[in-house]
């Protein structure tokens, strides 16, 4: 009946909700002595390679973020379903941050910034409106799709892109290889909201960048990576940025993290940078979640969001 | 069957389009010659008081954007209906502003920004959702329930504030003077879309900051003005800032226009400036809505969204 709480960060507040929300199963913590064959669920968020085999009473893993990335390059993962965090709270505020920055990119923000800091007043007689804007969303799952909704009502023009073709009242959506391109050129603002699996691993690189439209309102391509690091390339960020292929990027999430003190990124004029912060998991919610799978578990039902082990998310 | 086009700027754009949708009427200009007793309808934004009397032919007069408060002050107001633009895109453009800022405001925006400029990677594990963040609309007519709406999508909790009381399904509505003091008490975020009126004039004062929630998840509450300049008491302002009371706002208004180069808004930190640029008419849609409403009278329906003389907006 043991949950086993396996975390690189402080397991306290974890601990705590789960003892709160699941009273009859005792919860230990990696790293403190624990019975190994009692463990029946592990929540856990990137720890050591190896650190979760040897559990054979073991059921299931939460995995605590809708990102399972950290787990997929384990050598003996155990055989047992692994279930991703999917709450709303989780995709409210991913939209909140998708929105934000594609307005910021429509109202051009940073240039009245600018235009602040040098005392003009310079309003434009003639902007784009959203519905002048075209949003791209790559990843059209369970946030792209929230994200989407909440830009359409917003006014924005949006296409989605997924691995499988697939019908979502109210967008065009292009899938796989061969939907890609057409995907690219009617994209004035690409979102990534990708998962990172070996085919997605630098998919935001310079032979992408150079397919986006460059004949939009806002003067060029922008970029908001909100799914992975791993799902971009830094150095052909930049260079698109130089060249003018880019306009201007947004990036929460960073191939090292933090991202490291020599990054061009900090300090590029084009490039917001933000604390892999767009999304964070809310403990309480997130205890929530799993205490309820557990209980659907325990009473013969299945887990909701199992990972698909050969897609890879 | 005469328009006359009486504007402070160029008038040629909206000249083009009025020939183009109103091809039946003879569009003049203020400033050059006409026959002032063959004018039926006047097309207006700012002229100098007294232009428009002595038109004895007059039907209708047109105000160029969503206020009127520029007309208010005229000695002699000829006595015909005064019909201000109401249109989907002036309304959609305002609310992607007002959510844009809103947003700014509950993702701490600025306080990333410093932290990049610093590069300093400090992710906020515990921070607000939107449904932390109250929001209090000043005005709750055709642009503040558009916005009221999408910031409502958004998450946030949102309320109004009205002249008169008034039902919104969805909605806590509060209303008149009684009704502010507690409108205020529960507001985060102020957002100003009131009309400018004798009764509205330097509303945004330090008495009513002084109103407003300190125990709020933002850590003190924020201005949005999009009204009128004219509500807004600008020393208070920065006073309120100063002292803690307000805690950041956003103008895109103010009592002078353009802002003069000595104001201490333009270089306050926590103060950011838009030029008068968070809604624009556009100038084809605009005159689209007036000749339809031509239409509309010549075929002897009433005008629509006709200003209240009285209540002055
Ligand atoms: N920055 C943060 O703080 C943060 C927070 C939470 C999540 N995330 C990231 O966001 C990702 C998405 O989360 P989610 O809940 O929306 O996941 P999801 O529901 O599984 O959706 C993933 C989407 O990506 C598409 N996709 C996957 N592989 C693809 C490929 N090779 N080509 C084209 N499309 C592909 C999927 O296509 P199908 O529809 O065909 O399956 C699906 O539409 C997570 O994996 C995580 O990495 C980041
Ligand atoms: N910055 C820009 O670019 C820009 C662009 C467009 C418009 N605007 C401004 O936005 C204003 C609002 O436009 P709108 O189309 O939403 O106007 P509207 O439909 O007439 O709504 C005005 C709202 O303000 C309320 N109000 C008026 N006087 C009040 C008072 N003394 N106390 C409390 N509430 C009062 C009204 O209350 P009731 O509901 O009781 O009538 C109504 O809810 C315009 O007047 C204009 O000044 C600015």
């Amino acid at each position: 009946m043991t949950l086993l709480v396996a975390l690189t960060w402080d397991p306290k507040p974890w601990v705590e909700r789960f003892g709160q929300y699941l009273p009859e199963h005792p919860v230990v913590v990696l790293g403190e002595p624990f019975e190994r064959s009692k463990v029946r669920y592990v929540a856990t968020w990137g720890p050591k390679p190896g650190s979760l085999s040897d559990l054979p009473a073991l059921e299931a893993i939460f995995s605590l973020g809708a990102g399972v990335d950290h787990l997929m390059g384990y050598p003996s993962l155990p055989d047992v379903p692994i279930v991703r965090v999917s709450q709303d709270d989780l995709t409210r505020r991913m939209s909140e941050y998708v929105v934000l920055h594609c307005l910021m990119y429509l109202r051009e923000q940073r240039r009245y910034d600018t235009a602040q800091r040098a005392r003009t007043w310079e309003p434009d007689r003639n902007p784009p409106v959203a519905s002048d804007v075209r949003v791209g969303m790559m990843g059209f799952g369970v946030l792209g799709q929230d994200a989407a909704r909440k830009l359409q009502i917003m006014g924005f023009d949006v296409a989605g892109w997924s691995r499988a073709p697939k019908t979502v009242e109210g967008f065009q959506i292009f899938s796989g290889e061969e939907g890609l391109t057409r995907f690219l050129a009617r994209t004035d603002i690409l979102v990534s909201l990708l998962p990172l699996t070996p085919d997605t691993r630098g998919i935001l690189n310079k032979s992408l960048f150079a397919k986006l439209a460059q004949d939009g309102r806002l003067g060029g391509p922008a970029l908001i990576n909100v799914g992975r690091g791993g799902l971009q390339v830094e150095t052909d960020i930049v260079e698109a940025l130089d060249a003018g292929v880019l306009k201007a990027a947004t990036l929460d999430v960073f191939q090292v993290e933090p991202l490291p003190q020599d990054s061009p990124l900090w300090t590029h004029p084009r490039v917001t940078v933000t604390p892999h912060n767009s999304a964070v998991s809310d403990p309480d919610m997130t205890a929530r979640y799993i205490a309820s799978q557990i209980r659907r578990h325990e009473a013969g039902e299945p887990f909701q969001n199992v990972v698909d082990l050969t897609r890879g998310y």
